[in-house]
């Protein structure tokens, strides 16, 4: 049976658990699933995430869950069935192998709509896994021209997510408004360690330890948004910088696809610039 | 204001959640400070643990919970004061040395009352830190003779629980049963790989290339109970047998630490020899 | 230039490093780009793996080289060309689609010369990549005719390492004695605990806190051949068996092309059924 | 029977290896009971460390060395001996107190000669441990008198290694230049992220997954010298500011003790700002 997920936030107050749980159990007489609550106690911010099965009218249940939550609550009624999702790529292979590994078995709860690079070396093993591939080159291009075309190209298959699966471009904040809270980036480094480019040729001349990556909502500035996951692996005085970059992309497939897995799983709240996350 | 937490756990059925938090919101107007549930789905059994704060009386509340819960509900309502315990060692200090400095620093939640050892190498440690310690030699005893005088000791301290901080004697069924989940013991050794003695002479001649500890409550069985928590490093054929137990005494300490925090904060179900834990 | 590779083990005895290193440097002026040595402790066993360039007749060296050391040394002499190997899988894909990747993209110091599987599910996904695919079917033969199939399909290639995808039937000592320290799996557990099939079952039924995955050699007893590389995830009682399974997956996949990586690359001594790693 | 310790570095050229393991071997018949090599590819860079037994003369034998290697060559030749070592600390304890039991258990490959904090908080801990304890209070003073004041007493003890045990004051360029490759500093962060103060409340208000610490020689600048060791833990959305701080300093103390291990041993050269570590 189809699992419905609830996702609610809203300033804390007393009883929104059994408020919830009234309208769910008492009322529609649903079936919970999984149940969790968190306060972030700097703000006093309330956060549930419900799945559930059963029968019910969406916006009779919705209309009730307004009538006894604060006013300026935020409700999301999603359930689990495959999210629709673009991956844009540049070069490099590794995240986007991955994906298409996982989708190709299943793995991944989602439909792979189509795949989009500003070149074509992706294209050969795109097409092996039988999902459109999309080449868009910026050469000749404005910034602005170019990316107004990987725009169009992503908006004729309407997505619910967008996964920078090591797109190598800077994207502008006019893009990335469009897809606020819907679209995930891995960073090839351990933010906020080695912002920006080279990551690996910063760590080696730094002669760090430690290397990791991060998978983050991309929601304005460059490298800064929400954290989704991040991971590390040790390295030493004997990784050069290529070494550590090699090292460095085992991790950043799996934080990806840890992320992903969150993301597309309805697990993951944003809130102030950081992520509540139910796992 | 003093935290309270109320530990349930019963065969699941629906409206659980709404229930309790009707009684604790509705009735009493208490306030919840954080509230977890869990349901164990081979089984489907109910787990929630709830921290509140406010005034209630003790016995009235529980009668309500009780009316309402399946008949054989499993109820605990207990608060965040400091847990009384008791601390067994033998030879190796690194446990005992790493707890009663939290606890001088107040960073353990709990009273250490006594170290009990059989050996009376670590007297001169425990008495810098203010602690009674209790030395109850084996020598010349039975086994039976000596578990009955370290039970002895025990027992005029009346603890909440006992930790066996690297306490190297085989303890019987019938000394166990005194402490139903409410003795831990740290393993030095990644459970269940190398049950038994010398671990680590076992993981060098097996040429593993991780090591590790388990802090586990004891209930009947060596080495057999519910695992609370683990942690593993890395090694290599680098490392001699002795070294891989120095190294090991690193992982050992903190992860006896760390179980010690989430049973000390009344974070851990067992049920059917594992744990719940709500962190 | 091509990279040679020199692995010497022998029992120690002093001035083992000045006699082999007198041999590159004096007698052939070679350049030696990467040394290293190792002493076993509890035998006095010598390890060294030195890598140079340069210039030399092969025969000639050998024989300078065993003209100085100890009469039971143990030399290899190979170099940095890709590895022919062969893989065996059985119905999941994650570590064969894993390594395909790899090898189309270049990143496997090997060949991958074939696949071989008891079903044909993986068919597909091998043709994908435009390698050869051998269904040798177990149905309706014995083990012993089944496994001499498989043996005469894998000689037909003469591949210098075969690698255990997930192959997921036991193979006799026969089998695994034609490819001494040769023959990798990966054992889905983190060896030696949880040894046999069902593992995840095993570790949700013990109630764990981590799992892992262990690559080795098969030399002989199932599952307990040198172990090259291990790894673990957190876990906790949220994870059903299967969901442990999923997560191992990736420790699986990741563990496994870790060890290739230190196999092809020469760097994996084999001694007293543990392995010594330059890494 | 005590080891000697050889640590060589200079520009690679061929035969070091050989020459050096000559006069070792050939002319003093010492007892290589370790030995490792390092080439650093970017500057072309030879590190070698050596650890032998046996009676020779020392300024011969440096001699003998001094001969056949390059002019600007770099040797320390030192042993297994304790190092002399003068702890400072502030408020905090634990990474003081971790330090002050491994001392009195032996573990650590130092004699501690004395504290100097500037409160006297720490004053009942390390009195309890019968090491010299001095306050030297910053109260009323400029900063650079104060810090001529902790030199001064520093100086007295004339240690071979400064640890900086959570010592929160920051330290001039003069006061660093007494100690080059000598002065070890425990940062409670993950460098290069979250350099300076309140790192904790950084990493809580950037919602990292990871915290971590980083132990490093102070050579210059605040938090820039060469790291020796960093390690992580993980950590989520319910980890308050608070807490992130207190599950660091686990890691903090682990990793400075680590860091120690590998100073006091002479495993660590420093490197135009890196370290070569030999473990």
């Amino acid at each position: 049976m189809l699992s419905h997920i609830l996702l609610i936030n809203c300033p804390d107050q007393s009883g929104l658990v059994y408020k919830v749980t009234g309208i769910l159990y008492n009322k529609y007489d649903l079936n919970i699933i999984r149940n969790g609550e968190f306060v972030e106690r700097n703000f006093n911010h309330f956060f549930m995430r419900t799945e559930f099965s059963g029968e019910f009218d969406r916006e009779e249940l919705l209309q009730d869950l307004y009538a006894v939550l604060p006013e300026n609550v935020d409700i999301k009624l999603t359930d689990r069935r495959k999210k629709d999702i673009v991956l844009l790529a540049t070069k490099e292979h590794h995240c986007l192998s991955d994906l298409l590994i996982r989708h190709t078995f299943n793995e991944l709860n989602a439909n792979v709509l189509c795949v989009v690079s500003n070149y074509d070396v992706l294209e050969e093993l795109t097409r092996k896994f039988d999902i459109p591939f999309h080449h868009v080159s910026h050469i000749g291009l404005s910034r602005e021209a170019h990316e107004a075309a990987v725009l169009e190209t992503i908006q004729q298959y309407n997505p619910e997510f967008v996964v920078l699966a090591k797109y190598m471009r800077i994207l502008s904040g006019d893009f990335v408004a469009h897809f606020t809270n819907r679209l995930v980036n891995i960073h090839h480094s351990f933010l906020p360690a080695f912002v920006g480019a080279n990551p690996y040729a910063q760590a080696y001349e730094r002669g760090v330890k430690i290397i990791g990556a991060t998978a983050h909502f991309v929601n304005n500035d460059l490298d800064q948004g929400p954290i989704i996951a991040q991971s590390v692996i040790p390295v030493d005085h004997t990784h050069s910088a290529r070494e550590m970059a090699q090292a460095g992309r085992d991790v950043e497939k799996n934080v990806l696809a840890k992320s992903l897995k969150l993301v597309l799983n309805e697990q993951v709240f944003v809130y102030r610039n950081k992520t509540i996350i139910f796992e």
